[in-house]
Order: C-alpha cells, then structure tokens, then sequence
C-alpha cells in the first residue's frame, strides 16, 4: 500500500516529491463564511444551517488547542461525523508543521492568532453578489505570499469554508470550466442539482452566463465566489513566483486552479493539489475532470486515508464518503508523511487520529 | 570600525552571533495606539498628536511597499525628521529578511496583511486604565511564538508605538524598576518629567505604588502599559522557549524585559536587545541601567549606524538624538549583517538609506 498516491502527471511528481522530503512546509488554513452555506441542504460542514457560521472558526481552534473554544465539541455533520480538522491535527502534531488561520471573511473570528487581509464574509451566491473588496484582498494576500516564500521551502494551504464547492462551483461556472456534475460534497449525497440551481439563480440575477468572466477570476469570485476564494489564490500565485505550493483540499481547489491559471499561467508549475483518497474515490464528483478542463499539467496527490479498520463509527463513516476532505486534511497528510522522510506512516497517522478522537467522546 | 556593538556581556554575545550568522530571522513589527501619545509634548511620532494614532500603520505600509497608503509620505517629526522605518526597509530591503506587521491595537489599521491577536487600542494611562483583555491577547501570542519557534532559526521583535516610552516607563514603574531618569525619547529634548508625571498620575488614579505589581506584569500593562506590550511580550516567551529572539528598540525593550522576566526567567537566556548606537550614546536615557536591575546578563547589540556623512538634513538630525530608534531599526540592521555574513555592511546599509530617501523627497 502507497501512502501518498500519485494522481496524475507523476512524471512531475516524481520529480517533485524528493524535493519536498525531509523539509518542513508552512501551513496556512485561509477560513471563510459564505451566506451560501445556510440553503437548507447545502453544507454538512455544521450540525445545522445557522451554526455553519462557527465551523471555520471552531475548526481553527481545534487545530491550534486540540479543543474548540467557540463551540462546544468540535465540528459535526447533521449525523455527528466529526470534521476533517482531526486528520489535519493529527498530521500536524506527529511532524510539528507550523500553521497559522488566516481570515478570508468572517462572522464568527477564531479564538486563535490569525492573519487578516480586511475580507468580508460572503452574501448567498444566489443573489447574484457574493464578495466584496476582491481586488485589494487579492492584491494584499499576493504580496504576503511573495513575503512568505523568502523563508521557506514550500507551502500548504488549506481551506475551512462551509458551503465552499458551490461557491467553486460558481467560480467555475462563471470561468467556463464544465463543473456541474464534477463538485464534491460533504455530504453522502451530493445535491448536484440543488448546487447548479444556485449557481444558474445567481447568474440570472447578475445577467452573466457560464463563462462570462473567462478572463477576469476576479469578477468571477466578485459575484458567484466566496472570500476564501481571493486570499488562497493570491497567496498561492505570491509564493509560488518562488516555492512550491500545495492547494490542500478537493474540488474548492479545482476553482482556485481555475483562477490561478488565468491569472498567471506562469506560476502553475509550482502548483500541486494534495487531497484524500476520498475525493479521488468520489462516483459523484470528478477533480481530474475539472483539472482537465484548466491544465492537464497540474499535479494531484492523494493521501491514501483508510477508516475502514477503525474502532469508531463517527471516523469509519468517512468511508461511505461523508466529509471526505476539508481543512487541508489530504495535503497536510502528505505534508507530514513527506517531512518525516516517511517516518511518520499513513499508519501512523491512523492511530493518532483514532486516539485523538477518543479523547474526544 | 565595528558594525555591530557589543555592549554588555561579550562573553555570551560572542557565542550567540556566530550562531546567528548566515540565518534569516523572521521579523515581526507590533504596532499599536496609545491615547497616550496624544498628550502635549509627549511623542514625535507624527507631525502633530492627532496623527501619531496613523504612525505605526504608515510605518508598516512603508516598510512593505516603500510607500506609506494612510498618509502622504511618511511618518515625520514636528520638525520634519523621517521616521527610522527608512533604516528598517533599507535593511530588509537588502538581505530580504520577511517580515509581517503583528497589532498590538490601533485606531488605523496598516493597509497590509497582518497577524492580530484581538487586542483593543489602549487609553491614555495618565487616567490609571490603559489596556484590554491583557491576559487573552498574551496568552494567544505567547501560543503564537511556539508555533512560529518550530521553524525559524530565530526571530527579530520590532515596535512601532507613538507614546510607548511613557508607557514603557509606566510598565517599568509599576514592576519596581527605577526608570524615571532612564527612559529615552523620539524627541531631542527628553521631556522626562512629563513623563514622569504621567505615570504618577496615572498612579495616583488606580491607586498604586511603584513597584505593586512588581510579580504581576500583566496586571502593570492592564493599569499603566499599552497594547503591543502584552502581544511582544508573549511571542517572546512563547518563542524563547525553543529560539533566539531579539528584542529591536530601545528602553521600551527594557519594559518587555521587564516582563518577560518576570513571567518566565527561563527564557532570558534566549533573548537578546538589538538596538542602534544613539541609544546607547543618549545621555538622557539608560537602557543599560534599565537592564541592569532586572538581569545584568541580558545583551544588548547596537547597530553602529552613523548618519554624520549623510549629504540630507532630515537624516543628519538622527546624529543630534532625535528619533534614535523604532520600528526595529537596530535589531533589523543588525540581523541583515548577520544574515549576510557580513557581505552586507552598515556602509552598504547607509547607502541605500540615502538612496531611498532621496527616492522620497
């Protein structure tokens, strides 16, 4: 079994992949709130529509403190599945990779350091306007990536944004990258057609169609977008002028490609996708065919995650494809297994997630 | 001519710099407001008091963009004299050490990313309550310097706070340490008995005594500080645990030593004072004899920055003691000729002081 699978293009992978071993990446989580994720049937990222609010923010506190300050317990779905921070806090714990949350917009700020570039939280994509002040959040969080990548050698960027993959797929849509049936969900079943009924309803009421902003991911974030959207890809295009970057995270990263690429195609070779197994796995959503579409080039990696052995049937339930991603989960799997020079095994990993959850119940 | 002067405890000074060498340091510059500095004749940091509530936010923006965005120009004294952020950006700018604004509390927050920690603007300490949520926001940055200690080879700690020597010495009061004669200034004329009898005011308000807090340093900032006090002081402790930190400034550092101190002694031998040669030549101030009373053992670095030859007034008056110090000037020039093996001398950063400097005027 290969704890780290290779995708796509593993010409490039394997050229890559030495590269990283051994060194130890910067972790930077970029947290959003869109209005879009209280639809009713949207978001599995909340026990409820309304407390979807705290997720980003709760999450951030259980990464940081191994315990959420701003909830109680730590992120569930409607059925009590636990968020995919566990992964992530267990991956960071056995290697030590710094992380630092970093607000894209929020309602509801964690009770953790951050790093802010003045966002706004999300209106509903629906109503035809979803983020403000693109441009210069963009401009800020471009220029803190340049920043970064001095010091070092590669960097991980992960999100936490409640119904995050509609917004992407209404930055898709409006980039003209086929997305429909190709978006994932935390859900175990996916509600494509409610996720394109947003999508189509926010077009119409902005007067765009599919494609319309082909050339300007900007205005495309503006109005069908989330504010996750402009700081992850403008740290991601700032540092990767210079260093590696891994987009942590499933088909949300599908849309930041998007934007990346018609932004600055020059960067995208330092660009790479780390995410689970679960979302490669997924019949319902297609990751490849939406990198496909953007660049063919770009590499995935896959943490080969496996919760079918586990004692517990809050993490087993990840098996049947609830959550499957999220909070950086797959990229910071492979960070870690890449910076222990594989000391640290997707076993390993395994077994600390599994304690960490018991500590929990 | 030596570059970097050794000013105390050359013994461990000589076995701390060839460790630093060829490192670069990750700089962060905590800023804050402070009612304070609106008192008549107390800061030069800003043309007038009103403004000084832009100056740390400007400094940032000058220090990341060459180019302030909250101001016209830069920062200034009343008589014109430049802000030392040209000495910090002249120094980042060669060795391209990174560095990201951190806010302690402001009015006008710094059009460029940051790190926050929730702190509040502080109020004027003469009114014997200056600053907010103490605990939580050193507790957060103390959280904060751990988590950036797992990467850095150290760490550099700037200022930029209008009125923080008063608050310094406020802070300083209150621990036990006599400062009332030791405090340095912006201005050339040192107004130390304003100072003085604002702390006594301040005092006489909350009804303490010199020395009452003298085992609770949090409790000194809440009563008589300002709000970078608590965020400094904690990724400092946070980060000497496991690194080499710097404290950059001047008697406002002492405060922090002062704190740290008494919060930690553990972690002293981990911190060191880098300043500039005309604290250390003030003969209205005392920094040694600050440092003295809390652990003569702490060293202290000054850059021999030397602006006689200087062809422009506005950067001469630096020689005749005002300005000094602030924004990290000295401990960054200091970390820039450590950073580069000495390819980088203070001749070379003198240059491209002058050099940008006569970009701005």
């Amino acid at each position: 079994m290969t704890d780290i699978i290779e995708v796509n293009n593993t010409k490039k992978t394997q050229e890559v992949l030495p590269i990283l071993a051994g060194k130890k990446p910067f972790f930077l989580c970029v947290i959003a709130n869109t209005e879009t994720a209280k639809i009713p049937g949207i978001s599995a990222a909340g026990a409820n529509p309304e407390i979807t609010d705290y997720t980003p923010a709760a999450d951030m506190e259980y990464l940081y403190y191994e315990k959420c300050k701003s909830i109680e317990g730590v992120p569930i779905t409607p059925d009590g599945i636990p968020t995919p921070a566990l992964i992530t806090r267990a991956a960071l714990e056995l290697t030590s990779i710094p992380m630092v949350p970093v607000i894209g917009g929020l309602n509801i700020y964690p009770q953790t350091p951050y790093i802010e570039f003045g966002g706004k939280p999300g209106s509903d994509i629906s109503l035809g306007s979803a983020v403000k002040n693109v441009q210069e959040v963009f401009q800020l969080a471009q220029r803190f990536g340049t920043e970064i990548a001095k010091i070092f050698h590669y960097i991980v960027l992960g999100e936490s944004v409640a119904g995050g993959t509609t917004t992407a797929l209404g930055v898709l849509t409006a980039l003209g990258i086929k997305a429909d049936d190709k978006i994932s969900s935390s859900l175990s079943v996916n509600p494509v057609d409610l996720k394109k009924q947003i999508v189509e309803k926010g077009m119409k009421a902005n007067r765009s169609k599919p494609g319309d902003f082909k050339n300007d991911p900007l205005k495309a974030i503006e109005l069908l977008g989330d504010p996750m959207q402009p700081v992850l890809s403008g740290i991601a295009i700032g540092a990767a002028k210079h260093i590696p970057v891994i987009l942590a995270g499933g088909t949300q990263m599908g849309a930041i490609c998007g934007i990346i690429h018609t932004l600055n195609p020059n960067v995208i070779n330092n660009i790479m996708i780390g995410t689970t197994k679960w979302i490669i796995d997924d019949k319902s959503s297609d990751l490849i065919g939406i990198i496909n579409q953007i660049n063919p080039e770009i590499p995935i990696l896959a943490a080969n995650l496996d919760f079918s052995q586990f004692k517990y049937d809050g993490l087993k339930a990840y098996e049947k494809g609830i959550v499957k991603e999220g909070v950086g989960a797959g990229g910071i799997t492979i960070a870690s297994i890449l910076a222990s020079n594989g000391d640290i095994s997707i076993e390993k990993i395994h077994q600390k997630i599994e304690s960490n959850y018991a500590k929990l119940i």
